[in-house]
């Protein structure tokens, strides 16, 4: 089957043809007078497939000829081929797209013409940065019109891994009290100790707070700035002297990266409901428990990221895939003047 | 029992309870005259568990009083003691050490007195730097002595988790062939492509080169540049000219962060007879075959750091914590004029 390459399109004029190639598999746009118009990716398709030939100025292209030609005139091209090609072998109709998203994607059995799409899905390199600013556009958007959004990331050998990405609400049993505890604490090294038994287990009572050291209570930076706030805490520095929540926030921040990220991410979860210790052990920022770290396992892994944040896709890759070898649900919080809460899953389409 | 604090160190002059002190836990250091000193750890420690009472300069101090004593005359005290007491508590004679390393532990049962030491350990705060090269060093002279080396690394909510390292000189089985493979790509984004099939299969039968794509091979750039040096492949850039492996290099350099540390570890794997393949999925640099990758799963995820870097503890948890989700081995490969491979493992003692 014969098609003749024009610029980014590759048309068939033959009219059974045309017909054939967009109801076997949807390929193409059909035009005026029965002709086909078939994308780049889609024509490429087809050559490797050996079920369409193409033409450019009366010359024959092989599979190499016109993936090299569609490369130059289309960005990403071997990224969007690979994911296309993947996505069609799932037994998927994939329509390419232009704009946010790369690719659109029909329930399995399904096409353009009875069906909305299933999936939007973005293609990228391992090595695109991943603005999430543009990518919280990308899935209100992708929300709004009642699609699921993915992204298919190409590694450098051309494996492929794709992400489901939604916007969470996450939520608690544990409102924290009126201040009803009143603490001292003193700073020694990087945390804060409450040497006085009875007030250590009010506060551990209260809402889980810090952590019993038989019958001494470490409290966090974090978690002393909280209860600062809430005057249930007095902090003495190493000379005796009261610190004021503004002495030990600047303390934090000299102490700890992204403090103040942080700090405000624990402030909203512990608004929440919910019950925020440190996810160290999981290489993010917090575990977080719905309900009596005693009584559940830690639901989510929470990641706190500046709005500004150009994460990069390696890290996205292993915080997710770390935190599905663990069962839990990460986050990212985007702390801007709201913080809002992202979900990665590790997803097959 | 009582004791009396002077300047660093708890003395118990009551010649009975000195060598009751002693004798039922290994606490402290027998002194002429029957008398024992005491580390202030080892003070502490006695004091929370009431087996002490400790006098200065004739007043009694409560824990809290002598925990901040000693905070002010030893660093790290806090996180000295949190490790020291986790160890006491698993059945453990320990002792404090000065030097490299904090702690020095004895088998379960045993005490200086009629064993070596089995661990050393350095206990230290999550939010510590930590040197690979100071690292190094310490992993060697553990290993001269014939124990093993352990780093308790307390989180800021004051939980312990436990890291054992070693050196490592991982093998395969698959050692390069002489260039016997000739193949010709073209660079298309970030990847190689060998679109003629016999000599893409040629690379890939050779020591699994690539990842086909349907006759067509994709290879990374980290591959292509390995591949120029050894003879095998010409690489073509988007004008059709030859590329130099300088060339590639160089293009590798801006497209991928750390090229050189990544070529030169894939090197030295590559000649260990290894097949290295992307750790993408992993969030590592590399995952790494010991046979063919058809015929075993990978046994190791390694990834390349600088001789300078100051890796923090918590990239370290989060890297072990996913390898160990997947059961393979993680090691840190250290770029200098050789590759040394260090592996990382959680433990419990």
């Amino acid at each position: 089957m014969p098609g003749e390459l024009e610029d980014c399109s590759v048309y068939i004029r033959d009219v059974r043809e045309a017909s054939q190639t967009y109801s076997k598999g949807n390929f193409g746009y059909p035009m005026s007078g029965g002709f086909l118009e078939l994308d780049l990716v889609e024509a490429a398709f087809l050559v490797q497939a050996n079920r369409l030939e193409v033409f450019h100025k009366k010359k024959r292209m092989g599979f190499a000829e016109l993936f090299d030609y569609a490369s130059g005139k289309v960005d990403n091209f071997d990224i969007k081929y690979i994911v296309f090609k993947d996505l069609r072998e799932r037994g998927f109709i994939v329509k390419p797209e232009s704009g946010s998203f790369d690719l659109r994607v029909y329930p399995r059995g399904m096409s353009p013409s009875n069906s909305a799409p299933l999936y939007m899905v973005c293609a990228v390199s391992e090595r695109a940065a991943l603005d999430i600013g543009e990518f919280l556009n990308e899935v209100s958007q992708s929300e709004d019109r009642g699609k699921q959004l993915l992204y298919g990331v190409v590694d450098e050998e051309g494996d492929l891994t794709y992400y489901k990405m939604a916007m969470m609400d996450p939520e608690g049993k544990v409102l924290p009290a009126e201040g009803t505890a009143k603490a001292v604490g003193k700073l020694v090294g990087d945390r804060i100790f409450v040497f006085d038994k009875d007030q250590g287990q009010a506060l551990h009572d209260e809402a889980f707070y810090g952590k019993d050291m038989q019958g001494v209570l470490q409290l966090s930076l974090i978690e002393g700035c909280y209860l600062i706030g809430k005057g249930e805490l007095e902090v003495l520095n190493r000379k005796g002297k009261g610190m004021s929540d503004k002495d030990l926030v600047s303390f934090g921040r000299k102490t700890q990266d992204e403090f103040d990220l942080r700090l405000r991410t624990y402030v909203d979860l512990r608004n929440r409901g919910l019950v925020v210790k440190t996810g160290f052990k999981y290489g993010t920022h917090f575990r977080v428990y719905e309900k009596s770290p005693d009584d559940c396992h830690a639901r989510y892994l929470v990641h706190a990221v500046p709005v500004s944040t150009v994460a990069m896709w390696p890290e996205i890759s292993r915080t997710v895939r770390l935190s599905g070898g663990v069962k839990k649900e990460i986050l990212f919080a985007r702390v801007s003047n709201e913080i809002e809460y992202l979900e990665f899953k590790w997803f097959k389409p």
